[in-house]
């Protein structure tokens, strides 16, 4: 291929870029942002790239990011052993004082990079602005300390802050009733950021490459599925392990006014842009509208 | 190549446009659309795809068509013989009659072609809103009827219209002392609208793959010149023939503000996004910006 | 009657405008233009001053134009014979070609003549912003070729317009599935337009002063009528010929939310301001509103 | 003249209007209304309705009032001698609390007349948020009390009501160091505020036809002067008497850039009108431009 | 106490106002201000003190105030003896004269203070901009002339000031069928006021402390009531005398969506202050919620 | 003193507060907080009550914070001795991590209270929108790290997020050429902050008491001085110590258009309303204006 034909089959993938940018725009997108992605620099910058290229042809996407595994780092650092009651971390005082900042480091490194892109981003808190607010989350009906669960989030700082055209990167910290800062979920954050803005999207990017029947087997990947086939898959157990919450995750999402849920591989290259503006797109969709001729899905999946 | 590679290709391209999409972000851009360009329809349909996606990247499009061709074609029908004076259009009331008329076709084609395309384009005239006020312009003295010269642009429909979202398609039809219409010559009219309207970029497409030397060696192509060089270029004789005229008017629009004009060959198809969107560009740029290290330029003229 | 009784004369009438300037003020109103009354310069700027004074003192008026004879006229020149099936023009693609051009030269005739009154007219055609969709119209089960049937009338471009203080001036072209052009009834536009910008009043210029009982006998004409008496007189077979489709337009307007609706005859001059400005008015009205004390004009048509 | 006739003629004026409503449109103008036109209940409803229909046709007027001749009557009534030094009001505080209540009794049966005519017009005083600061007038060196000298207008009210459609009514009462009302003079007031707005146009409808070399001879009537003729007839005093403060306010509005200053019979029936809406106007207009071919004036006055 | 004391415990009260100026921020106040306040200067001076803090704060006043003992006093100095017919003014045309230009300096008299402390108040009739309209009100089914009861109130002109930060002094002036002036009682002013403007609060300046079981016993004031007790209250004849009425238009007013009203001592300095920035408030609060643990109130009252 | 007597003492102290509140409304003000008062939760908490107080009367408050003692305690915990070179803490990639952590967890919590208050505050580093730019500073010509000067202050989001009323707290971190994150001091952030927003107030609360001629004698405390007398102070050595680069900050901000600067003990509870709303206020000011009869001001420093 000489130089011309190179660049003429750039052209041709930009032309061929059209109807998805057409179909997003203007359209709020919510990027779950965490896992194996988020440690490797060259990853983490490729997603970023992804994310500041879907900004500037006019989708307005927030970021939610994770920080599980640099905590925990953390915490041992501070001489304590990490501990999880139902997977969920016990956290005290010092705990959460370390999560905080460990969330912090991780949130301002992603705002940084975005700078060098172009992108304004600009980092938050569940607490800023009172955006995120909690209730003590029980594990196994035991207190574990500051673990919260989502109770409402009150969108007017990032209404105000899309509106003028930056972006939100949001660190999964609630509020609690007497302001003190509670531990949450980061698939939970963004699902119910995504609810509350009333997000057209919104992207798990994760550390495997969609749900399968049989994660042993690569065939089995189910490319997507509608809320019937999702309860169906909950229910007789053909989704499980890690899987089963990030999918309740998604359904919740879906039946409370997100049109599409995509669960990526973060570890791929350019993931998000393969999701928006290839026509097969890649990973799992869950979505909103019901699928035609899914035969083949099930025939797949029950062989 | 298998799938995922081509596809990985492809988001590689779109990641590659991330800067030039940054750098014209918001800014309007006048499309001067004619010649061949106009006459083959895959042709039309590729540069009409290309302003699409131009414009929804955030750029703020605005296309000036010609027709010369087509108006000729009709004055035949209509059992004259087209005349010219010092290459203009001897135009009595009959022929500017029919000009306007072949110019409103040729108009809404690309309104027609550009909805298809999910855009929303306005055809315009120099009349609408009075929008393009001329005075007569005279062939060597002689009064050649309704060939006008542009006196003033007024922007008020143009910024209303792009303001909404609109991308304004304008025939070269200009408004007389008594609101008659006036023949205007497209290239100009693409440059004054570009002046008018603070343009960040005048492009024009035309039947030649840029500015040469001497066109018969297609190694004389002159890749960029500033100002100093343009008028070298005018000045010295360099560039002589059709070229000459079009030349003069990059020149007068780069001193009037627009920051860049390019020639480029509208055959090519998708020129548009291969000026936009590569390093080198295609076709000849004339910038306002001093060019530094153009010393194998001149070599490569004057050897 | 001197100078000074004269100027006094002319302060009262004004005053006497007063009332119907406030009660159209803000209000928008379209006028179907054709007839006879656009064959007569005289005339035609007789009728764009009315519209300018309406946009002056606070009317935001839209125009809808024809130009059935203009095009028959075109249609001869280029050597074909019109033909019509049911009273609609067959239209081949050449015919619609030719009946683009027509509309547009009279569109900017009318389009230059506002500007000259210094008001800032933009002209349109239902293919700019996609404004008017159409269907394909048979003529009694016959394909007779590009002949549209109102669909949907998508009124973004036209709110922009009037907002910001331009008058738009509507050719009769729809937009087909495909984007081509179809030729579409001029007072099927204005009636469809008027219905979708939720226009106070309709008024249609034609070549008759009104609705008549008996067209031979000047005194059966109709002042007004309600839609039960235009019903009526529909389905009693009082009103026919050429004036039964205006009359069905009159009453799908007043149906679908329009006050009023005028037939004038455009041939009088300032027909637009006797109507608006003097208490009787001129031609027929129908209006939304139930007319009391219409006895005497059932008694003038059933005597 | 039959019905048609007479109702043509009508129309014809209001097109006659166009160029004068085109040329006003949107421009602020001052009435300064006093004298005898205010006694007059019927020349009061003319009146108002001139200024109402001045602002339904896009004018913004503000009508500034007097009420010299109420207030001594009721000072005559509170059993006290009107006393003038200099022309100006003697006021002591009680003079001034029955000032402030008549003029405030003019002002609203204008505002309430107004309100019959379909205009929201707002009463106001100079007093209401600080609008007009005075300091106090000394009358040939001696304090007359509660008399005062404009010092500044704040327009920010008279903006905010402006923009919201509603048409002052103001009385000329001033607000002195201490808050307490001043005794203002009307004209000054009228001018005063002209200047502060940047009004269009001021119009002082008084009781005398215009500017009179001879007031007794009807003939020497001057039609119009620029800033030169008017300095001239103030110098070499060929203006005098109650006359000459008024040319003198005129002159200041004039060199404080408002464009054109009428003095007009507030005595003849629509005078505003015949003002705005004739060729020739009435009374003595004192323009910003200066006027060519002035020597017929000159003649006249100097013959 | 030293200085330093003295001053930190300023600081200290304006801490615990913090929670009261929250409360109430951008929330429509209107003030009826009336009685023994009125003609006290030092009393009139410290209640707009207290207005103007509470417009610098962030609310939104609104003043209605009245005027009874000033219009007797002016009618008996016309020579007339003010007349009374089941307490309301018997009102020919002369005394409307008097008592609007009376209302008027006291309007002005308030305005003028306003802007001494730094606030831009305007005074207002209910003519202004056909603001409050009436209906002739009867006394005991005798015509006693310009006496009227309110039908509407159109809040634009208030709206409008309020939104450019002026603060509306209304006087109780409201505008017959022909845009006459009517007398109409300050009290129900305030009410229809408060209820057009959907106030948060309205509060009755008074020359009593408040409700009282047995006037002539300070114990048995009531500080607070809701809807049901206070309906108790006039059907029982607990309340009686001159707080009847104002005790009905507290009933309507809360019935018509004012959250709460308040009967407050105007002759106490700063009693607004007292009301809106203490625990316990002063006077009788009516409150749409309704209050628990009433049974000490009720104890009281009937013991 | 009685119930009542106390309340009306309060009324009182909120008259008093009036022009204080009229001069500040609002006006952006910079409070630098640091030292002992961020250390003492009831100190800290009384702060923030004054800043929401200052907020909800109409002021626009931006708080920038430190956290030096804070940051050595974790730098120590990590298992490092804090390093300094000439006053400047020395910050290697690992430090500079801790540093970003502590000054999150610093703003957090400052964050969270005023939530607690009911205001909505916004945690912000110079990173979020690329808000503050530094370059490396160097410590005597020595390289120590990520320790930044600032070169330019970008109030996009600040003023984004004031116009939507939230308070921003900004923790003094800035964005290096590769956007890496930089320690920068937090005097030099809260003085280049004011500048950049043009904030009518700079208050700096500190450990002392203001700036002291003999910090040992609390008798020459130096209650306000301009820029005349503060140079010469700095001249003449004397205001020396750690209290010189405040000094010359003060300086600086008033030299680029902040109108005072305030430095006061933050030890004091309530330190800001004492300055805000007290005649003589607290502490330190230095003024814009020129300040006169500082006769006796010179004669207590120099005697």
């Amino acid at each position: 291929m000489d130089y011309m034909e190179k660049e003429m089959l750039k052209a041709q993938t930009l032309i061929e870029a059209l109807p998805f940018i057409q179909k997003f725009n203007g359209k709020k997108i919510v990027v779950k942002y965490g896992g194996s992605a988020m440690l490797d620099d060259n990853l983490k910058y490729s997603v970023l790239k992804d994310v500041a290229l879907l900004k500037l042809i006019g989708l307005k996407p927030i970021i939610v990011h994770g920080g599980g595994k640099e905590i925990s780092k953390w915490v041992r650092m501070s001489g304590k052993e990490p501990e999880f009651v139902n997977g969920l971390r016990v956290t005290d005082k010092d705990t959460m004082e370390i999560a905080e900042m460990v969330l912090f480091k991780v949130n301002q490194n992603l705002v940084g990079m975005m700078g060098k892109l172009g992108i304004k981003a600009v980092g938050l808190s569940g607490k800023d602005a009172e955006m995120i607010r909690v209730e003590k989350k029980l594990a196994g009906g035991k207190d574990i300390g500051y673990v919260g669960q989502i109770k409402e989030v009150n969108t007017d700082l990032l209404e105000s802050l899309i509106e003028d055209d930056f972006v939100p990167v949001i660190s999964p910290i609630g509020l609690g009733e007497n302001n003190e800062g509670y531990n949450i979920n980061a698939d939970d954050t963004a699902c119910a950021v995504a609810r509350a803005v009333g997000a057209e999207k919104l992207v798990f990017l994760t550390d495997i490459e969609g749900v399968f029947v049989d994660p042993m087997d690569k065939r089995t990947l189910i490319p997507e599925m509608d809320l019937e086939m999702a309860h169906e898959f909950v229910d007789k157990g053909v989704v499980g392990g890690g899987m089963l919450p990030k999918l309740n995750n998604c359904i919740e999402a879906i039946e409370n006014g997100v049109a599409r849920v995509h669960i990526l591989d973060g570890r791929v290259e350019h993931c998000l842009l393969l999701e928006f503006f290839t026509e097969k797109g890649i990973g799992t969709a869950i979505l909103k509208e019901p699928i035609f001729g899914k035969d083949d899905i099930y025939e797949r999946i029950y062989k």
